[in-house]
């Protein structure tokens, strides 16, 4: 069961002007599943993106990446689940390019214009017939008001939709924030999510689009781990339809840059978490911060230590205050002249070890009431500099096992 | 069940000259259980040691690395199961020399002669007061041979305990090698495992043994994965008798130094297999072969790669050939410029992979015949060089978030 988080609610997800989505079922994988998505944008809006940086990337990401550079305007994406199109070589980016050219057919557009994306198993051929075949009911399914739908459409092992919406006023003017995300395994981001769509109607200068969805995703989509496995399909994109009638921003350190910065990253953060919160077979939320480095880069290295640990994880899921566990894993994190007699450990607000060995005022019951919540906070002290870093993830349970030794079957 | 290992019989495990072992029952966590063992050493033996690379090392980690570097002739060890003594801060450090202490009291030699050992739970204080009682009745029931029943008194989630013997004929002498092992999780050795103790009562040039257990270590121990977790505690120690008569190996490129090396490398090889094959809930054993990389270091990261994913580990458990997940592993290893079109990938002799796709004539019938045997092979190809590299791994089962979840209860 996802850990405090709820299916979104139609009516209170956000319309962006600009952007309409369409649902179909295609058959991808399985009969009678909403299967295939098509986002249909209108003339002059910007779309940036970042993508896996999984060598093994899918063949439709390479054609985003493709697409996003030449720079000719997108106008759709289209999306399908049941197959991730990827281990798929050469077939694979024609079958890509094929799903590009038939709805570039059908909207009046070029092959150039669409951003294409495929979620499910590797290494299966895509049965790019039934998608092309799908399109027009998708295309003819398209509407506004269809967010809630759309993060239905893209799930594959979620258990639950994932939608937010926010709005915040910028030079007097509203400005409305929807996005959508799935995924549950193969999570550890790196660059983005498998999949991750953020649309916004405010206007800003497109060039800023990049180095915003950029930093965006560094803030929530590569914090959130759940197994360490980098698919080869993540993608995380930003759209901005210009609509909201607000002067343009035209840089990201002005005040209306940087409020709509915020909103934007409150709701990537959600659907970040949420991604977690829904994590195959989660039980428990946690948040690993790790604080006192030298660098955030090594912050990042002892907080990814820690919550890929199988070790660290059962604990959590048996709620056995274990806490070695978490010292060790911070140990073999990568640090060559970390010193185990500066580090400290809480666990919320229990001081659990000080000076890199157990605090003598520490109580097992103090842990073990902690690690029975459904929300735990890590908190890790290095005691050699500045920086910090959070990373959130889940616990290891049976539940994990049995959905990844039955995904195919 | 431990995947095509069983118990060593005491009748095929060879004593060498030279070393005397006892075990004793010490409560150290438990009532009832060999937790006790110290190994006694005739006076110009020989001992080298490596020892883990986790900043969060144990305090006899420490202490054995400060005795065998002051070089005063190791004469003995003590080894306790139950406690790791690690995330003990100063007094981890004060019981260890303590016991140090006590055992060369009871043996008439100086502290730093004794190298403590300790595997178990992490930060809990050692009950350094039941282990120093133990000592005397250990000492008394030390004899030559007692390998098998060594074994047994290291072991913690092992299910069975690891040992190996051989003779090899070196210059007209019979040399003997016997080693034991102990490990189930927490297994990702960098440096050494925890623990491995390896004998022989070969004569070879005493400042050759620890370059030739760095070199053992690096063949055999730091080869293995089960959960990715390096341990606190990990140690791998080399005993010389020179006992055997055989006349001084002065040079390990000599033909004698390297007919020994690769005896003592078949013993390491075993133990540390051994230690796989009892992974905690294995129920498959599986060698991850990397060829064709620039580096072995690029072959190492790719290999560990696919054997730390926690999804290739359940398909394996699962029996489902569900191989884009290998691929997938291999794409996010950290091979920046890794070509996906010069990937080849084999499951035994099936051809799963041609060049980055998949292969046309690959069926998953033949797939799945691989996926259900308890020995599989993976072999990947990278198509850029001549370096390969190999790792030993498990899978990853129900049984192994069972045992973690219940292992202080």
């Amino acid at each position: 069961m996802p850990v405090n988080l709820s299916a979104p609610v139609a009516a209170d997800l956000l319309a962006i002007n600009g952007v309409r989505i369409g649902i179909a079922e295609a058959g991808v994988r399985k009969a009678n599943r909403k299967d295939l998505t098509v986002f249909l944008l209108d003339e002059g809006v910007s779309v940036a993106g970042v993508f896996t940086q999984n060598r093994f990337c899918a063949a439709p990401v390479q054609i985003c990446r493709e697409h996003l550079a030449a720079g000719s305007g997108i106008r759709a994406m289209v999306i399908n689940t049941g197959n991730a199109n990827a281990g798929t070589g050469a077939a694979g980016l024609a079958n890509a390019r094929a799903t590009c050219a038939a709805l570039a057919k059908e909207l009046e557009l070029n092959a150039g214009q669409i951003l294409p994306f495929s979620t499910g198993v590797i290494m299966e051929e895509l049965p790019v017939d039934r998608i092309v075949a799908g399109l027009p009911k998708a295309i003819a399914a398209a509407k506004a008001d269809n967010w809630a739908t759309a993060a239905e459409g893209i799930m594959t092992t979620d258990t639950l939709p994932k939608a937010f919406s926010r709005s915040v006023s910028i030079g007097g003017k509203t400005v409305a924030i929807t996005g959508i995300s799935k995924g549950a395994g193969m999570i550890r981001p790196n660059m983005a999510t498998m999949l991750g769509f953020l649309a916004t109607d405010a206007a800003i200068a497109p060039e800023l689009l990049q180095p915003l969805v950029k930093e965006l995703a560094d803030g929530s989509f590569n914090r959130v781990t759940i197994d360490g496995d980098t698919s080869t399909n993540d993608s995380f994109v930003l759209i901005a339809t210009h609509k909201a009638g607000n002067a343009q921003i035209t840089t990201l350190s002005s005040a209306e840059g940087e409020q709509l910065k915020a909103a934007l990253l409150e709701v990537a953060q959600k659907l970040a978490q949420a991604i977690v919160r829904d994590g195959e077979g989660a039980t428990k939320f946690i948040s690993v911060k790790v604080e006192g480095g030298k660098s955030e880069e090594e912050c990042r290295l002892v907080a990814y230590s820690i919550a890929h640990s199988p070790l660290v994880k059962t604990a959590f899921f048996a709620s056995d205050p274990n806490l070695g566990r978490i010292l060790a894993a911070v140990g073999y994190a990568g640090i060559a002249d970390l010193d185990q007699t500066q580090i400290d450990l809480y666990l919320d607000d229990v001081h659990v070890v000080i000076d890199g060995g157990r605090n003598p005022s520490y109580k097992e019951e103090d842990g073990q009431r902690v690690m029975k919540q459904q929300e735990i906070s890590v908190r890790v002290l290095l005691g050699r500099g500045n920086a910090a870093q959070t990373v959130w993830t889940c616990d290891l349970s049976h539940e994990y096992v049995t959905i990844n030794a039955d995904y195919r079957s």
